[in-house]
């Protein structure tokens, strides 16, 4: 964590000093913004904490409630969710107040009893190595207060306009393109209309979307015929995995997932409700939180749950949809037209609750989208970088709904015969296999202007290109002090470029490929660097280039490195002595557990959302400047 | 973390609920208090988040200042503190922002060019193993902050009385024998007096300390002739070790300690100024900041220091000086009388800052008191416990000041042509042999009714009886969570009973000793949970009983443990899930790290302050009786 560097300056550090002329943007929504998000859901807040760092950009983000959320149904957070949480800084205090799910039991009917259940497997939630961050359960709730902090704490001192309903919305050719109509809700100015001019407006606004309806999209999908009941309860039970998450088979009362809750006590209970349904002779709109406690009573059987008190519960039927775009441009007009509304997160793709996934695939749609917003809007990039967002996302979504459709026909099969004679029932296997996904991990961006071809790709087997930078240990040169690598790539829009260094490779001299990379980017008419960094903005704020080694930080001299890697920041040109990394001897060596060619070395150009857009060797200068040019915009 | 115990309660966990009639006490100072609390530096902020916690409690701390400081002097936190803070919940955020000491080098003259320093050692700074937490440094502010957060969140929701001077105390026979004169700072009140009456009064008042003077005390010691100067700088520097700290000898132009601070610039630089005066014929109340850097200039030869800013500098003679003792009663009536007014921190030590001592044995003292002022205020024990704060933390505070007197010499000496030739230097010598000193884990309460003979010690080698409780991972039984144990010691006040198995155990059927012992302290009479645990009072409040298994968890069964390792608590009598834990097979096994005899297992007890104050064998029934009945009071 770096501060002082303009100056020391007493108290909290996350407390960001604020910009000129901001304040609290609560009670003010001015006419004209840059940004306007609609909605405060995870999507929306995710997006409004990546905005709020950019005090030169105005943001307001609206919602119809009338203030924070305090209970919510999500809360699963993958370890990919976590990953980009150490972005935001806010990882720490999520990872000590949640559930982290570290393992899962699979039960199902004992073939010699089946009225009852038994425990037929148990595995490690998260395969070993997949993710340095676990993955937790927390209320929706409590990771909305993370991104107000965030908010509240930049330099924009950024808050929601609560009691602010989206009513309508029109795009035009003028500078601020998008004319937003809003109602208020509260009390205080029930039915009083403003209208809003921005350059970019974003729909966060639910399943419900009225954004989505707005720019002509419709959700479209299928209605799986499965309900399911959900309960937050607090339970005595004898039920001895009550802490674990379980995935429970019984053979006619139903389906159960459980979930342990953050605080050591709260669990939540999905219930397939077909068995209930049949049995009674009941609709899913009828039921009521005691049938659903009777029904958890008779899939756990023989085991008792006493619940003593429901935090809260809900019936749901088990949907599927996406809209086929995230923007407002048509498949026709993208090469003409660049889009100004975007929607994002349950506006776009609805699925059910119970592969945990939902929060975390909005959030990271908001993440794809809050760099590229920054990019275009400071002129970093072309406007035309803003197609990329529904281009990358909508295929995640897809694949989303792909995997939950296959998931819920998994969990709500009934418990076979054949399936209680095997060690290692379909649903587990299933499982362990799709990890990957479940975990938030398995995304992965297609070729593109942000994403180069694979030609180098062997130089790092272990970074794919258009997957997530895979973190892994690493030794501060200066300060001796282990890190994670991928927790520098922060929520700030810049693009990485870590430089792994060849075989004997110590930085210094004329054969060191290193100090030739830092020379070309800190020279050549052709450096990226120099070319997309504008006069007065900090040498890493563009392309943030660091170096990692093979030695022992020990046998390495900082003195000697090229001064490139000692970039002098702020007002008093202080040096940012967080460039220089050796591969961590006692952790595990980042070049042996991602597969980096140690002869060679490489570059891995990766991208303000923490994904890889490249791997070129280290001498690739005119393919490192040829791709920076398909994405950076010269500044002039 | 715990919570929802009581019914589900959103919002922050961090925030307990607030007890019945409490509210900020910032502005109220009544005028009877069970303690009062004088002055908010390490010691009263940290005696103060430990008895916040106690609602039932009613406590105040003042301080003649107008408000919290916005910068410390002190900036070392050693492990052992680190470790403390755990128990506050409050390291992860400490952890986050400050800088970690992981290497620290030395630098001599150069023998070649003897007005030049050049590197000679460089050691990791904390032994391997020797605490789960690092030694790291960061402004004393923000720990105030820290411990101020614990207290306003706390059920009585503390706050401190600002602008509150003390002016004298007089004890009587009284209920509340105290009688404290305190007059009021800020413009508002000026020169307002209150008596407030107090059961107990803790001097946290510093070296000056008035509380000190009231109880006849004196501050005894030397003032060793070295004059120092330090200062907090913001710098451009070609040294390659500012990163790092460093401890560096010059031939002629003195000694520096330097010490990186945290958020990646900024850095502290002790200077000795014996070289300076007699060169420049300066007294040290003569100097300046510039005398300062020129002479640090001096001493970094051939590097430049260039100063960007000074953040804060101050120049002090290095002294050492103790009390006999650190209450009112003398030594002659400890038999007849029980102590009624303390003194904690610099009050009662004051020593030279280089050692990076000072804050962290203050908060040391705070640490030891509090739980014994709970225990007396709420008849846990007898009030003759107190007699032991003064024994037990009298000792602690003689060792540093002997530490430091030879740290002080070490650090201060020339750096002579002998030490030259030798490839580790004395004072690098010293500084790795007495790395458990700076890392405040030399701490050893000899024997007394809180600590035991070390009859059984070797059933846990790795436990040494009075030092404080070696911490090492362990995979908890029902969510199969990795934690440190050490971190179930929380501020409480509790006791813990850690009973670690033999081998073969699994908690169940009659051979079993694990399930022998907590049918003891379940149903014997002679139990001390059941003699010492009042009415009403949750069950786990006096003596936490928590088992650790040699097995890998998987192999356990959670149905089948003891009832007494499954507790129920609250309103809703809900489980306690975090009693039962196994090694850890994969980070390391605490039955291999920590000694523990495998065939017969043992008791460990660990007093409030992480303390280890027993070894027992596991069926040691009647020993554990007769250790209790020493230290509790029964509930009658």
């Amino acid at each position: 964590m770096q501060f002082h560097l303009n100056g020391f300056r007493p108290g909290d550090p996350d407390i960001k000093p604020a910009a000129a002329g901001s304040g609290s943007t609560k009670d003010h929504l001015p006419d004209k913004v840059d940004v306007l998000i609609i909605g405060c859901g995870p999507a929306g807040l995710t997006l409004a904490a990546y905005l709020a760092g950019f005090p030169d950009i105005t943001t307001r983000i609206v919602e119809r409630k009338p203030g924070p959320m305090e209970k919510g149904q999500a809360d699963g957070v993958s370890c990919r969710s976590m990953e980009m949480f150490t972005a935001f800084g806010i990882a720490e205090k999520v990872k000590r107040e949640a559930y982290w799910v570290n393992e899962t039991t699979f039960w199902n009917p004992d073939p010699g009893s089946p009225d009852k259940i038994h425990r037929t497997g148990r595995v490690q939630d998260v395969e070993e190595g997949l993710s340095e961050m676990p993955h937790v359960i927390l209320n929706q709730a409590r990771i909305h207060d993370r991104y107000l902090e965030v908010m509240r704490n930049a330099p924009s001192r950024l808050e929601p306009n609560y009691s602010r309903q989206f009513v309508a919305l029109t795009t035009s050719d003028n500078e601020y393109p998008v004319s937003v109509t809003l109602q208020r809700t509260g009390p205080a100015h029930e039915g009083h209309r403003q209208t809003v001019h921005a350059r970019y407006v974003v729909g966060c606004d639910g399943a419900r979307s009225a954004v989505r309806g707005a720019i002509g999209r419709e959700l479209k999908g299928d209605r799986a015929n499965q309900a399911w009941g959900v309960m937050d309860i607090l339970v005595v039970t004898d039920f001895p995995d009550i802490r674990l998450k379980s995935l429970i088979k019984s053979t006619d009362a139903g389906n159960i997932i459980l979930i342990p809750r953050e605080g050591g006590h709260l669990v939540r209970v999905y219930i397939e409700l077909d068995a209930l349904t049949k049995g009674q002779q009941i609709t899913p709109k009828d039921i009521t939180v005691d049938h659903l406690i009777a029904a958890a009573q008779r899939v756990f059987n023989p085991y008792s749950i006493d619940v003593k008190q429901v935090a809260w519960w809900s019936v749901y039927e088990v949907g599927h949809a996406i809209t086929d775009k995230f923007d407002n441009v048509s498949a026709e007009s993208v090469g003409s037209q660049v889009p100004c509304v975007f929607i994002a997160g349950d506006a776009c793709h609805t699925h059910s609750a119970k592969a945990g996934q939902g929060m975390n695939v909005s959030m990271g749609d908001a993440f794809n989208l809050g760099w590229k917003l920054v990019s275009v809007l400071q002129g970093r990039s072309a406007p035309d970088l803003l197609h990329s967002y529904s281009a990358e996302r909508q295929k995640v979504a897809q694949d989303l709904i792909d995997f939950d459709h296959e998931w819920s026909r998994i969990i709500g099969a009934r418990a076979s015969g054949e399936e209680e004679q095997t060690d290692t029932p379909k649903f587990q296997r299933y499982f362990i296999e799709h990890g990957r996904f479940t975990a938030g991990l398995s995304v992965k961006y297609t070729e593109s202007t942000l994403t180069g071809t694979a030609t180098w790709q062997l130089l790092a087997t272990g970074f794919e290109i258009g997957t997530r930078f895979h973190s892994a240990p690493v030794i501060c040169l200066a300060d001796a002090k282990p890190i994670q690598l991928g927790h520098t790539v922060t929520a700030d829009a810049s693009w990485r470029l870590f430089a792994f260094s060849g075989s004997g490779d110590n930085g210094c001299g004329d054969n060191s490929k290193i100090a030739q990379l830092c020379r070309f980017l800190g020279e050549d008419a052709n450096s990226p660097r120099l070319r997309y960094t504008p006069d007065g903005a900090e040498p890493d704020s563009i392309i943030d280039v660091i170096a990692i080694f093979q030695q022992p930080h020990q046998d390495l001299d900082y003195s000697a490195m090229p001064a490139l890697l000692k970039p002098k920041k702020g007002r008093l040109r202080l040096t940012d002595y967080e460039k220089i990394y050796s591969a961590d001897h006692r952790q595990g060596d980042i070049f042996d557990m991602r597969g980096i060619n140690r002869e060679q070395g490489c570059m891995v150009i990766v991208r303000p959302d923490q994904h890889i857009a490249h791997v070129l060797p280290l001498d690739g200068f005119e393919a490192l400047a040829m791709f920076c040019n398909g994405i950076f915009k010269a500044t002039t």
